[in-house]
């Protein structure tokens, strides 16, 4: 991801000549398209694209490509953003003491691989800090003790490191309506279970119970409704009745390292639109 | 499996020994152990194993075996059976209108894949007969108008046709708890949906509806809470969100007969032992 | 699949404008696209498109498309067709004596799955007939002792019951050059192994003498070079110590038939775009 | 895995009687056996086993186990290995630059997860040293300007470090011949494709030329066959037309580290018992 890109994503009232006018807009000023991705959802009749283009290969720069957009944009009744490869995704990380999403998301950052900023993590223990710090990364100790209390200061140190994107990597805390609607699609949560299955606390154990021959991690937007935002990824892996409670977190922590990972990727990459309680992903 | 064998299926209490005793017993005649496995079940401190035994190794039959085999079955207070692979199960088949568990069923029949004998195919409706016919199978019809009367004739064919187990491969129908309570661990079926998620009706819809990422069956012994029995074995596929509920479907067909085939070979090899709502799988 | 459709698949040199060239053109006439799909093979410099259209929102039919893209084909050097949904492709199917590919060929057929007309199926054994023929298809044995003479009539029958694609459905035989070159891109081929591993003969035996932990199979078009053409689509499975010989076989099956029925459907609904030996598969 | 645990592992000529001569001498002095498994390979007519027993379920160490076992030993002719789990296996690891699997294997141990000691890390670059010594482990460069010292050397430095097994975590080098010849069954790399397709280097550019539909991973023991040992563990991951080189290599590094995880798992719970050139891998 060397080359500089703009990323249109867009949403409006399903109709014909959408892709004809974007794609025109476009051609017309000489506009290299590198992906293009279109899906129609049937029942809200709303369309969805998204299209990456080579930043050189458009004679201006992302302010004058909404100034002149937005004509077209009115037209057809579009929710639509650009965003800049160039402009790093800024990613706040909350943890507990469980640190296999944050080993597994920092390597991925201090390798490359996942193109974001990483301003700070957020921690109600202390447990984490030494290896947070190794990466020059600051790391911010919440007293969990007063919790309302907790998620107002949470909340301030989102806004003061200006995040765009708050990270449950297994934070082991209900976040409060008031925080979760503040920022809707834009607080991403790891849950240790094939959703809707085993919904809540300790699904590992709800899973080992029922005697599933599979167990999941989903990977989901935050809503004031617990465990029930849309969904961005999931996976299941398979597991046996030699399994015990213990096997199973730790099969579950590798799937959920993998599944957390490539939702935030889809994420970053501006590849989830919202349709209601659904996503759609351009992958 | 063209070599005679008998598997010895066993759980009891928990204790030290109990290999021993059974694998002595089996060396001292000269048996000769073609595969073994063993699984202590923690909470329930019971302990359950499998042998497959050649036939010819042995200088008795079967019913010599359980005489002689009696005495340390009663010491260790065993649940125990014994099978013969001479000895063919009886699978009574129960469809709707939808065939593809049933055509998948019967071409590993007609293949020899799997062992079983398939005495009748009973049916609320009349479309599949003359493919289930063409197998020189018996097709019997069951008006299902009055539901109370049509159970019980489907219980007097299954007694009538010496049925083993009786599989719903796609059968549409809720059984009435006397009957799931008549032929515990002998009634399976195959539910379209990743159980917990979705129970009951329509679960393809159910799960559009929530926007998962993968969908899923489930084979499972049939009890009298509904799609809440011990289950055998699942799987899962992925979808995204191009996929409608057609597609769903679609993909769910191939998914549900996978896990039918697959659980049916687990329960026909006697390789699936209950300890409360859970099996054990040796596979 | 109930709606009309027009699938237009264009591949062409790659430049700017592309795009909002065949949009625009659909637009222009009213043409709702239903579904579409780009790609830019880099190495080739090439770009490859699909584009479902509903065929009643456009105000002429096929032949008068034609006459009317030739222009915009033209100016971007296009190798272009368009399919109607309206009109089945026709696969004329070979197999041997196995049949778990042609069951699960011919049950999706029947089941109004896979759109298409199967006109005849050819073997060079006399086992399957009964089964071909209780589904009203024609089945055509074809003695194989003069091998030159039995592809010539192989070729003639493709002719003469008009095949648009040719399908190897375990056929077992390997196809002479001049025929695999009379039909590039529409002959299909399903093999045993996950290709490039264990090309030719006796691939599960290969696998097993490996010791490898999963099996495969491949769908692919035919060429001259054995077990070498283009691959359309692939699958695994896990195996392990305890898997005989045939253990493999069995387990292979299922997914020769899931991964050929995925690959024809691919193949029928316009999806697979070749470019040198690779494909574009358009999911 | 906070009992401790002596782990049985035989391998031995097939004949009746062995599991009841063991499980009998087992049972005999007491011993609690928590997990077991059996099996036999037909072609070579051996017969492989591993239990686990409780070591305070024995009245007796692991010297005197040794003693007390060797008559029954000698009497089957065995090959067998007692391992205790109060003695943690030495895992000496060798890497380039690349750090995803050491960072994988590094988080598993200090997670407690890999039950493991790491007595020293060895690289041919110091790009790894400060992530290793943050871990409180030595890190040795080793100059590869002249191959025939430097892995002499390497061994050197295996031995000093007492390592049972030597992990190639992406090492980026072939050992040569003398020095997998001296450990054999302890040297344990991953490939990054699923052998035996693409042996040797550039794999990942390998499976993009062919256009393979799944790319993998292998875990195997390394022999002085380059990519040619007995496999322990692989994977495999679908990708599509859409993905370059760079994709590719994205994908596999997290293929790969599972794989080996998996693979180094077996081995230091002594699952894995080679038969020529395959692995018993008792799950």
């Amino acid at each position: 991801m060397t080359i500089r890109r703009y990323t249109l994503t867009i949403s409006c009232p399903d109709r014909t000549g959408i892709i004809a006018a974007v794609s025109g807009f476009i051609a017309q000023h000489g506009g290299f398209i590198v992906e293009a991705s279109y899906h129609t959802e049937q029942e809200a009749q709303r369309f969805f694209m998204r299209q990456e283009i080579r930043a050189d290969s458009l004679p201006f720069d992302a302010a004058e490509f909404h100034r002149r957009f937005s004509a077209l944009s009115d037209e057809f009744n579009m929710d639509w953003q650009l965003s800049d490869s160039a402009l790093k995704k800024r990613l706040v990380v909350l943890v507990s003491k469980q640190d296999h999403c944050l080993d597994d998301l920092l390597h991925r950052w201090r390798s490359g691989e996942l193109q974001v900023d990483i301003p700070c993590v957020i921690s109600n223990h202390e447990d984490l800090r030494s290896f947070v710090e190794w990466h020059g990364i600051p790391f911010i100790h919440v007293d969990m003790a007063n919790k309302e209390a907790a998620f107002q200061r949470i909340s301030a140190l989102f806004e003061e490191y200006r995040g765009d994107a708050m990270v449950l990597a297994r934070f082991m805390q209900i976040l409060p309506p008031w925080l979760c609607q503040r920022y809707p699609g834009r607080v991403i949560n790891i849950h240790h279970s094939f959703l809707p299955s085993f919904v809540g606390a300790k699904p590992y154990h709800q899973a080992y119970q029922r005697g599933v021959k599979l167990i999941g991690a989903t990977c989901h937007y935050v809503t004031d409704e617990l465990d029930a935002g849309p969904i961005i990824e999931q996976d299941t892996v398979r597991i046996d009745h030699g399994d015990t409670v213990d096997d199973l977190v730790r099969y579950g922590r590798d799937i959920e390292k993998t599944v957390l990972s490539r939702g935030l990727r889809y994420h970053v990459e501006d590849r989830v639109l919202v349709c209601g309680n659904k996503t759609i992903v351009f992958r």
